[in-house]
């Protein structure tokens, strides 16, 4: 488990089936069989899951005895969500660029007299 | 390395070096030597860091035989903030709730005739 609360919010997401159970829980809280039922996995196993769920402070259960639910607690989401702020103008950037290349393409089909269409295009429309 | 991307990426942000690393690269491409200079870390030690951020396509390396700078691919960072969008409600709610919480003691302190001010800032005020 990694020291920083940080790095324990993104490596308790680095599993499917614990994004899944965080996903089942968006719905309601739920107990360990009720969130162990969709996968092929043992009750331990999801335990194991879920205590890494709860480490992270992204889960909470229930203390009654027998029906322990679990519930999903967002805030260290947040965190996440925050630190991935400041790189989203490089992932944008980057449509930026796609968008300009094909703006570049389009203008050179217009230069060439084409219609941008494919030949499967025209073959689609003359029928 | 976990087999689907989304869980990559994330394993990969799991580490304070290699998310130092990538804020490093935000202010442009950089060499293994420039990248390990702040971490008291030796060149393999960043390298295997740089692997790990490689394999997970959040960085790509020039193929330059003597300068192999490492410069920053945001695009795997969207599909994580697509994830984390979705629980965006519920760490809105729970301050939400705060809010409440807040208003709620506000009113309180009205009623007894409060003025919400603790004994340290009068005494503050009077001086």
């Amino acid at each position: 488990m990694p020291a920083d609360t940080l790095s324990a919010t993104f490596a308790a997401l680095a599993d499917p089936t614990r994004r899944a159970i965080l996903a089942r829980l968006t719905s309601g809280e739920a107990s360990v069989t009720a969130l162990a039922e969709p996968f092929e996995m043992s009750l331990p196993a999801v335990s194991k899951h879920l205590k890494v769920l709860e480490r992270a402070g992204l889960i909470a259960r229930g203390r009654e005895a027998q029906w322990r639910p679990c519930r999903l607690k967002a805030d260290p989401l947040k965190d996440a969500d925050e630190w991935l702020e400041r790189y989203r103008r490089f992932w944008e950037e980057s449509f930026d660029r796609l968008d300009e290349y094909l703006g570049e393409i389009q203008k050179q089909e217009k230069k060439r007299g084409g219609n941008g269409r494919t030949k499967e295009d025209n073959d689609a429309r003359s029928k």
